[in-house]
């Protein structure tokens, strides 16, 4: 986890987000976010503040992270600090003579405002704080190429675990018995972990859109779900497929087809300049032909990246518009209380010629 | 996941919740941190806003978790709503004529506050948002008989776990596979994931208090830290044990015999009444004595729950007076860069005795 990463051109990102920062009319962004500050200096630390100010880049952080901020964060100043590392930050741009700081309303409390406050003097506290929404969080959802590389990298792993499962699914196993293989093989491909908890969901828990895997044991006939992601190298992956156990009951071919075809409509919706409504509407649309729409009780997708869930959204009357570079879900499903469910899911990269599909494990009906 | 946790009372809980909002002037409170809601209501979503109001609760969520919700937050009135949650139940509060909401600060963002404010006519809005602080977090820290029970669980897992691993380590295993066996045996043990991400950290990445898993190969001579935690039920554990791979080097085994000798003493220094400040300066004094102190480059301990990091923190001066009931870590270490580095650390329970260590591995020097 100390290697540089390749090719991630951290200072052209940070760059990008002084200049959107000036814009918005501060003279500096401070950046508290831990993606953010990934994103922005290559530091994987769980503790730090950023300040971007011109060109230069001021990490604060703590003595436990001494040499991995050195390590990790080449071209930036590192500063070692037993302060909250936001009130470090804001203690420096005082003395910088910064007087109007950038800062992300979603990722700072209304008490970490109050710390940010006090750590400078009374007579610049005034409009020394200017709220900049997510300016790193909206950069970070055009990926740029070295990212591409790492999410199609975990991509792939994500499919090579999932073909691997179907030589082990069988009737019997406990959910979280597959859960456990399918991490276990993630670790040893080199994921450094999930990236969020495990969906195994069989049976009648198959109607429970986030069905973690519990001990329950996989049904001789009925769908299991496997929603699930690996983090390499900080990227997340995220794909769902849902196979079935035995013969299909009446009924569950039908509606496995009519997902399919929902999920297959929304890939082949995404383009530079569609918005994330429409994308969804695609999927739902197919849905509500044969009226499962009403079963459909999500959104369709999400953009993906150093965290599982970013923007964009995509969901009913999403006015946000796709662009080159962005790597979104694509994730219909239905749930049938009761009854059953499933849902299938694709990573998929925008680029100039529409959707890329960046999970190409098989989507027509499994059965085994 | 969906069934019930036995014993859990959180009618109890948000009786006690709702007596220090309303000490602090609320009528009612605001709980949206999800450890918050999990604790208080037992919903396990990724997606909540609980209301609490004179004996009322009310939990806001989305269609997701239409069936989960019901299952899991029994005597609590549950939701579904479009919105954003937090804005749901703020409308709602409106209505029922509740004008004084407390709310956490350290936990509700800047551009947070501003959605529950939009969510409230201007009429109602002056004066209905009150920051109450930490207050759930707060009665969180002391565990009641149930998560005891669950915690003691939790630890003596890892516990297992970890001693199974020492028929396992040997020279040029790499930290990932090392990492990858430990999590797999916590899954099939019913574990529902890690409570962080796992550390290995063997020979001079040992010398790195946050050393995550690498490709790295266990070295023929040298330390191994192993330092993770498994969640059962929600409840989080925290162990760390460091063993040595082959014979000593000089040195090594003195350094060894001073944190064994600072965690001991901090362990004995438990009781309800201590500050926690003094448990850190229990492990600090004794490194102090060999001038070890400079490379103990982080705080003694922290308390540990439905979140591996919650109240009270172990650090010099701090104020903070321990209770029964309490779940801390203890875990002093030295790092000592270039060199090699090594850390003890296990759970303590607050008793009216004292402390009472919840992860009995050994601590003695292990040669393997």
């Amino acid at each position: 986890m100390l290697s540089r990463i390749g090719g991630m051109d951290f200072r052209s990102r940070r760059k990008k987000a002084v200049g959107v920062a000036v814009a918005a009319g501060a003279d500096a962004l401070l950046v508290t976010h831990l993606p953010d500050v990934r994103y922005l200096t290559g530091f994987t630390g769980s503790n730090a503040a950023v300040v971007l100010a011109g060109g230069r880049a001021v990490l604060f952080t703590d003595a436990r992270y001494t040499a991995q901020a050195k390590a990790e964060a080449a071209g930036v100043r590192v500063t070692i600090d037993k302060r909250p590392a936001v009130a470090a930050a804001c203690g420096w741009m005082e003395s910088e003579g910064i007087r109007r700081c950038g800062f992300d309303g979603t990722r700072t409390t209304v008490v970490g405002l109050e710390v940010m406050r006090k750590a400078v003097s009374g007579k610049v506290r005034r409009g020394m704080f200017v709220e900049v929404g997510t300016l790193v969080a909206d950069l970070r959802e055009v990926k740029d190429e070295s990212e591409v590389a790492l999410m199609r990298k975990a991509a792939l792993l994500g499919c090579d675990l999932f073909d691997g499962m179907l030589g082990y699914l069988a009737p019997g196993l406990r959910e979280v018995e597959v859960a456990a293989e399918l991490e276990h093989a993630a670790r040893l491909r080199g994921a450094e972990g999930m990236s969020f908890e495990t969906i195994v969901a069989s049976g009648e828990r198959s109607a429970l859109p986030h069905g973690r895997a519990t001990r329950a044991k996989l049904p001789k006939r009925g769908f299991v779900t496997l929603d699930f992601g690996v983090v390499l190298d900080g990227y997340c992956s995220d794909m769902t497929r849902t196979v079935h156990l035995g013969k299909a009951a009446p009924g569950e071919w039908e509606v496995y087809d009519s997902v399919l075809e929902a999920q297959t409509a929304a890939v082949a919706c995404v383009a530079p300049g569609v918005t994330a409504g429409e994308v969804d509407e695609a999927a739902r649309s197919v849905l509500r032909r044969s009226e499962l729409d009403k079963y459909f009780s999500h959104s369709t997708g999400h953009g993906v990246g150093l965290e599982i869930h970013e923007g964009p959204r995509l969901a009913a009357k999403q006015t946000q518009v796709l662009q080159e570079g962005m790597v979104i879900t694509i994730e219909p499903g239905v749930y049938m209380p009761g009854k059953f469910g499933l849902r299938i899911e694709d990573m998929v990269l925008v680029t100039a010629a529409g959707g890329e599909v960046l999970t190409p494990s098989l989507k027509a009906w499994i059965e085994l």
